[in-house]
């Protein structure tokens, strides 16, 4: 080639270059105008594919939280649930924790909602405080209804009024895009905590209090109240325990103060506290909330597409994506990273594992010294070593990530439970000794199956009321709720029905 | 002041100023020459003061060592400890480490040491093994009887030749400085380890290695020999139990094998074996030791004198200077710091405090079932217990900073201390149970005085003896020293005897 076809070629080249980068430039200009002029979205809007029109990145990451999270039978896994839970819902179906997308599906789909009958509640185990954190239709009917009507009445009142799964409008205004808690109860919890006063928090905080609105351990306050007509209702009011602190003492102090209990285990009698998800109490004792971190900067990092910002909404583990979490503020291989965490984990589940086990064999020998005859004044101090173990345990192993967010913390609470719980054996063990059982040992609890029958789960007529709820009633929610122009279709694509059952 | 006579008064001050600074450069440089000129220290010099004569900042700060460290009676302050070591010299008599200044003198008071007779080693309860770790006549026994024989014999036979409290020739090699492993034992089992072979250290893999040579867990291996004359001998050598790994799991494993027991408990009659100090195993554990960082970079931190850049040698709790350790590398507050590690140690002392009331009441509970006539078979699996939950709680507190070492590490192994300390229990109330003493209640420890009688220890008849011993015996084993020209008595410098009895 000549020098002169060159260096036409080459000036050619950089110019279509030149031109591209141009339009490139343009292109995002033009798109970061689009996003600084913030969209018409109307208030409540609870189809996060209405927004994703305006957010397509956002959306598009959103919708990636049906990825990745494989469905575990937690019971199947560790059988002793079901008998730590006896008595309890939770003893029938527990699955470990999926991406947003299955919040809606996998409240309906679990046992522990039961089967509702279209013509009455009777069917319907749960209050309607079980919807509080499935998605953005909560928020809408809270104002619609008012919050004390929404938290009155049965789980199946709003079958057909919240059919989304966590969305856009669980965390941000339509209006100003700014991050927004939409839920009364973290606002009201704050204020009272005082750590942290709601209209104090900075946008960084915030970046952990839209999480906060549901990871967090809380109870239902059976709050009566009138209605504009007079009529004396009943609502069971999601409500958080930090009056006290956020510590896990501190919770227990408010629970044992105001009497409360979740359930009482059907096996020991125990007054148990059923501990949530306190990730965010779990989170502000460990290294990265006192180091100013938020759950954004690790469940949502920024990325980058062309010349636009934003943070990835497929919250989920940060593990699946340690170069884009760890590794912005440390300095190692993702290799090193994952290896020093999965020990972590493993700690974790070496002592909650032994705890689950030690609270089961209690619950159990605590059964039988009933059954032999023991008496309430015997079985006392059994029965608050049973609370007190079973809550630290619970405490340890519900807190999504708890090993990771505050891996002292979680052990220092499992190193307790299995106190506690072994405390409540040594107890049980000489009430069965005094009625002449004292090398008494619990029956297995091995499989899903034994502990099952031991807790008297009847899976199969479950399952079977389930299934025929799930293939009629909830088709029926559906429809409502499309006519009513509140469901949005798009929040379902491809889902598969996954159930342990 | 006219201008002319402010110009001169100027220029004069910048010339002195000039001409100190040149002074003090010309001094450094000099200084700097001086040590770079390895002096004449003549092979086992066991007088650091005559090291300290070449090297001032190095020796000063050594001397620094007495000062910070309080003295504390551990068993007055955790009275449980008499009952967990009943039978075992620690029972007696137990106080928190002091400096390195004190270790030559903590060893001879201790009333664990007992109170030797020169004319007999009756009175001598412990092997010459127990002086491994005090001072550099040590490594110069080694040398010049040879190490079987130094581990040979009981802990009298040496009282007028370890004199010298840790210093310089512990570490240091006089020829050339450098640090050097003085002991063999730690070499032998680095190699048959085989993680770290000793010929492949580098610099900061030493800089904690001759930490290592006393900072570890240990045994007494139990070895035959015949020495030139063809006699016959046992000696007690100095053991590191690391040939399946450095992990307590691992260690407890080798002993298992081996069939290896520290003592028998006088009270549960359960072989347990006795933690000593595993700083470094547990070190290896932590986040700091995983990041590359040595015993000396937090213990020993640089400081700067002039031109001279040279290790702290008061080595200590890095607690003391928080802005000259961890500020190093991490950004915060002092008063940040010493909060979060405050966190860190509570922890681990509701842990390990949880864990050793449990272990003491198992000990007294299966006394008991021994007095009601239980047989070996019955007990075994309670023994078994109580050997496998002291050896994990004595790890999780006996390691010096554990807690801050490797917080998670330490959690977890307390925790499961907790659990075999309470399933220890819980078998010992059946046994119990079938005979007739199912709701036994362990006797009260809750002071020094009650403990103490409960595990047997005479305290006053051992005091005696032991304050006569120091009176005659060890005056003579100083004066014998100094007249050998092994005695240092700058090493005891304004040393104030100080006991817990």
């Amino acid at each position: 080639m000549k020098k002169a076809k060159i260096v036409t070629v080459l000036s050619l080249s950089a110019a279509v270059v030149m031109g591209l980068l141009t339009v490139s430039i343009r292109e995002n200009k033009a798109e970061q105008l689009q996003i600084a002029a913030t969209p018409e979205i109307k208030p409540f809007e609870v189809r996060s594919s209405e927004w994703g029109k305006h957010y397509p990145r956002q959306y598009s990451t959103y919708m990636q939280t049906k990825k990745g999270s494989q469905f575990v039978d937690a019971i199947k896994e560790e059988p002793a649930l079901a008998i730590l839970w006896a008595g309890y819902a939770f003893s029938k179906d527990y699955n470990k924790p999926r991406g947003h997308y299955y919040m809606q599906e996998d409240n309906v789909t679990t046992l522990r909602t039961g089967a509702p009958d279209p013509a009455n509640d009777v069917h319907s185990p749960q209050p309607t405080a079980c919807w509080t954190c499935k998605g953005p239709d909560v928020p809408r009917l809270m104002d619609r209804d008012g919050e004390l009507e929404f938290f009155t009445g049965k789980w199946n009142k709003y079958g057909s009024e919240i059919v989304n799964p966590i969305g856009c409008a669980d965390c941000h205004d339509p209006k100003t895009m700014k991050l927004t808690v939409m839920r009364p109860h973290l606002k009201r919890a704050l204020d009272k905590n005082g750590t942290l006063k709601y209209a104090d928090a900075t946008h960084q905080d915030m970046r952990s209090l839209v999480c906060a609105q549901c990871h967090t351990e809380y109870y239902f306050h059976t709050t009566k109240w009138k209605d504009d007509k007079g009529v004396e209702k009943e609502a069971k009011v999601v409500t958080l325990p930090w009056d006290k602190g956020f510590s896990f003492e501190a919770m227990e102090a408010y629970y044992d103060a105001i009497g409360f209990t979740d359930f009482v285990n059907k096996l020991s009698k125990a007054p148990i506290l059923k501990a949530q998800h306190p990730e965010y109490e779990t989170f502000r004792t460990g290294i990265h909330f006192k180091r100013g971190l938020a759950c954004a900067d690790c469940h949502m990092p920024y990325m980058r597409e062309g010349g636009v910002k934003f943070s990835n909404h497929q919250v989920g583990s940060p593990l699946d994506s340690i170069g884009n979490t760890c590794l912005n503020c440390h300095h190692d291989s993702e290799e090193s990273f994952r290896q020093m965490i999965g020990e972590k984990r493993a700690r974790a589940v070496q002592l909650g594992k032994a705890a689950s086990n030690v609270l089961a064999k209690a619950h159990l020998e605590a059964a039988k010294a009933w059954d032999l005859g023991a008496t309430e004044e015997e079985m006392q101090p059994v029965l608050q070593d049973l609370r007190k173990g079973q809550w630290r345990w619970d405490i340890g192993v519900a807190s999504h990530g708890a090993f990771f967010h505050a891996p002292e913390e979680t052990l220092r609470i499992l190193g307790k439970a299995l106190e506690y719980g072994q405390e409540a054996r040594i107890k049980v063990r000489a009430i069965l000794a005094k009625h002449g059982a004292g090398d008494y040992e619990a029956p297995d609890f091995s499989t899903k199956e034994k502990a099952q029958a031991l807790a008297g789960v009847d899976l199969a007529t479950e399952a079977a009321a389930k299934k025929q709820f799930l293939d009629t009633v909830r088709e029926e929610w559906f429809k409502e709720a499309q006519q009513k122009g509140v469901f949005d279709p798009e929040s379902r694509k491809d889902l598969q029905r996954t159930t342990a059952w």
